[in-house]
């Protein structure tokens, strides 16, 4: 039996999409991105010093923090300075976030600083990872913006967009952009994140359930890709003039 | 040389205070609350079980978290949760609005249960703290009518209104609800809490450069009164008829 | 120009696989598996009890623990308990394992208890994640039909073989299995897991250095189902005639 | 109904008083404070730097530690190295204790070091934290007068007296320097630091159990300042030659 | 060349050595015990409950903790508790204090409840882990002795007399009861523990610079056994009438 | 009645010893040590720096660490990295086995660099501290040599061979390298570390039942002093021709 999706939503239809940009007073860039109930904050920070194994190199480094509200969950979450360590699941998704934005930044340009990608979720209803990629986008973007502005390197180093999405098998249906709900029901998910020109970032499909063939998986990446054209077309709107310089910045 | 405030704001005048209600979908109270540039989300979340040194007691327990996002502030805070620990300065904030709270409830009305007031603060341009008070209290008092409304208590046990708000000396002149940058020149800060009524709840005054005398801090009070009078006016108007029901029920 | 493979191995090859049985006196199950230089010591143990959220759901659990020995890395590694804190990069790995062998068994046989797979790198010469999870599926069998033969469960939980194999792209060309040096020159590293059935449970696949195409990744699939095909024949050898009860036991 | 103290103690009147100096023979300074039935050792330590908000600041730092000895008080208190983490209420004193003193120090004359104050309750009586201030002054002269002595700075950095004091109201009676038993009946509690010329340094009143009025907050500071005079008496006679030289060596 | 001891002292003699009983008010027994500068506070309380590995045994557990005030020491050290671990040091301390006063209870006498050993150093001049376990045998005694007369327990269970003393080879020449100073000049450094009928319960001997022969460790026995007897003569003292009950509890 | 060993040992009896060198890749120097059912990985790294209070002595450290595979032991045990600290077991047997090697390795010749003994207990069936010690010295010795063959020292800094062993008393009986059986029901438990002259380098005897005399000690000594002599003898098998340099490097 078919499900029926939260406001009549198409299966192959993304949740209503918002960036605001510039959310922040302080950030050198920052977004709340909403997809359907899902919003998250994610600012994006300048830090003149890079990682360690990084130093006289050369190069820069991105990298992504993510937490829960305690209430941007239907139970509390217990904060985790309060437990006093960060969960697997967290550190999963900030790695994630961190390698999947360096993919697309010439970190040559970027010159020996980090930038921080804070991503703090203030009501989760699914894809808060997918979210977060999407926004931090922007985020980015306007703090790379900024270093060119202020002299500081000389053009922006962003080879291309990126956003991500999910997409799962639920009841046998190929659904987009699951909600909480939904991504309990599903019997695989899939998150996938996506460059402008259409080519793979990272791929992490897991079944919940019971396995998958070859062929839903291809079916489940077309959809996606759908679903994050969708998604950089916002975003290219939302950066104005800014989304034309990006991936001009190539060596 | 007296101190010009941001905006021509005058020194006795809080800066512009919003209120948004109802701003989480999950909490069973929240709010926005926005006191110039500082904003504050303020959740309360009812738990069916109090700490062990209630149990069997028939009363119940308001308890605080607090915490800054990462970008709140000019510079960028170290999570607590990747420090792994709690700040000095964080305990105490969370002590102290917990506490506040506690004053105003009747917690043998609230029976064998736990409030939680999750203080997450966006951005931070002084008087966090206070505000994180004077919006806790109305998120409490929609997740205590919720109970209410559900039969669970038999009514509000809110005794009285609940405020708090920041005074200081800078420069020799007395400065109510200071912003980060008066904050920093202060030579004496005081954060007040004090009932719809009048009446103290908590006073913490700290000479941060000299020392004060008893003629100072009963100015400060005067002035803390006025500025406390004109946020319970508000969260009057923000409770709308449910601010009716605060103080009624006494046993 | 191509990468010469050490020992002359052909680029669609495994490294030698080798897995011993019964490798430790008191779990339930072990073995040391080794993939070159490879080698992890994968045990099984049964709890008698599950996680508070499968309590009295009379369903069971799989799940699993992995560690780095301090000199399994070129350079010593520092111990996680010396540093106090799990790293995100071992969460990610046992959060996997865990959810990989959960996915072939039938927890409503396994009834409510745990049984923990601890995987323990000796050496480490890449592909330590996906040596784990073959290994563990050989540690679990034996654990499993140690349960049967106790007359704890009626019958062997295992719906499925299960293994897992490492493909990537490096300097243009596809590789099955990598080693620590090529994956440290892979442009993409892709993970895979899947069943006796040839069927997927999980996919994870990250660019490391630049996107690649949904053609790069149709190859990159089939050959890891070639290696899976091989892994698995090996399992089948070392199981002997508890092999055959693999799959037999559903509902 | 009036509550009658202990061995008959006027409800304006003091706990016996000691202070015995150079309690410890390391320390650069060190009391044992006895208040009552409270004791607190507090030792001075000197150490040559400064933290690194205050490098090259030509300025230096007075920091306070505290902690509870297990059977100081009357059940056993768990030791906060076993529990990992120091408790909030231990972070709010020594934090008190450490502003209380900076507040009467010359830190340009000190330089570039700091100085810790270290407050261990051998046993808990009430008005710990006010105790560890008023010893610890005493310890803080020595180890300032040892730097005098062996040329490291000019003068005596001490600008004036301090001690502290609780005040509190107990079934609507005024009370000075309350032990336990009075401490947990009490409906205001108030804690107040001052100078030997009688300026507030610190005051922070909680009402415990209902609001108070401006005017009891009046009463309560009047009988803290009769307290404190007293302790700094006490101060004054323990330090003998060394207090005259307090508050001469303003710039 | 022979060392010259601190005020003449014999390389035989122990150092001046008290136990003032009854130290503290709330514990069920406590001393403070000096030997020489050493001085450490040993409280014992007793707890209605035993660890998980006793429970339903009949029987009880003595258990230690031990922390150094930061001052104790020359320069000062920090607290366990900030560090957020303790050090392997003091663990080793308290499993030895534990386990040697654990040797001379009858456990059973003293049925399923805990007594805490908690040795607090004011002052470490050297041996101070063998202060603590001298004193701590006083604590302990007190400690139980309240339980015979409360009726909680039938008699004594304390089998025979306990002490500890340090003895070493410093400079060739062999020492009794060695301070800090010579202490840190020794080497070979063995800690014994033996009961009032000269019977061992702990030996920890170690070469700090050089190995040492069996005759040198049957000679430094011989001095720890008279050393031993002399600290056990004093606890009788200290004990008064309490003392002829040691060793008439056996079943 | 005489408790018969397993496999028909006899009291005064070793199990039997093995000692594989080079087993693993990577490390400088690395054995698997089995003493019977007990197995242990002993591996040397070389880092180029001390602790901070060796720098600019001219000096190096040996240091170890030790820990558990979580299925090495009869009932699973919690890894410490789970549980974020290292047990008061562990610490205290990574100090002896770091104090024990230092002891016989000249410091001076070694120069300013750590060697890390890490001790990874596979199977624990007794005796895990002393094969590790007696393991470490023959992969201490192997890393050692590489820094005299890459000429980064002059000569071997080993000034003697070391072993250890476990003694006990069990049901009266005297017991050499007791397993984990005997160990449970001893008496009195010895561990003994002797150099290959027969010096006492450490010694560690507890009363875990009951006191002992000082006969007792002596005959465990001698038995301790035989079995090392037979360990000795196997490293020097072990080790061939790099034997003959041990003790030669004396300055």
């Amino acid at each position: 039996m078919a499900l029926t999706r939260v406001k009549g939503r198409n299966p192959r239809e993304l949740r209503p999409v918002t960036i605001e940009r510039h959310y922040l007073k302080y950030a050198e860039g920052s977004v709340l991105i909403s997809m359907g109930d899902t919003r998250v904050i994610c600012s994006a920070t300048v830090e003149e010093k890079v990682p360690p194994f990084l130093r006289n190199s050369g190069r820069g480094w991105i990298t992504a923090e993510y937490a829960l509200l305690p209430r941007s969950t239907q139970e509390r979450t217990v904060r985790e300075a309060t437990r006093g360590r960060i969960s697997g699941r967290t550190q999963e998704i900030q790695r994630l976030i961190g390698r999947a934005l360096r993919s697309v930044v010439d970190t040559a340009i970027l010159g020996e600083r980090t930038i921080w990608l804070d991503c703090d979720v203030l009501q989760a209803d699914g894809g808060t990872r997918t979210a977060a990629i999407t926004g931090s986008f922007v985020a980015l973007a306007d703090a790379l913006a900024g270093l060119v502005a202020a002299g500081t390197i000389p053009r922006l180093p962003l080879q291309d967009f990126l956003a991500a999405v999910s997409v799962g098998l639920v009841n046998g249906e190929l659904l987009l952009d699951l909600d909480f709900e939904e991504d309990s029901h599903a019997s695989v998910d899939m998150n996938v994140v996506m460059t402008g020109s259409g080519q793979l970032v990272e791929i992490q499909g897991t079944a919940e359930k019971q396995p998958f063939s070859r062929e839903e998986m291809a079916a489940m990446l077309d959809l996606a890709g759908e679903g994050i054209a969708s998604l950089i077309a916002i975003q290219r709107q939302v950066l104005g003039p800014l989304a034309d310089q990006v991936g001009t910045g190539h060596e």
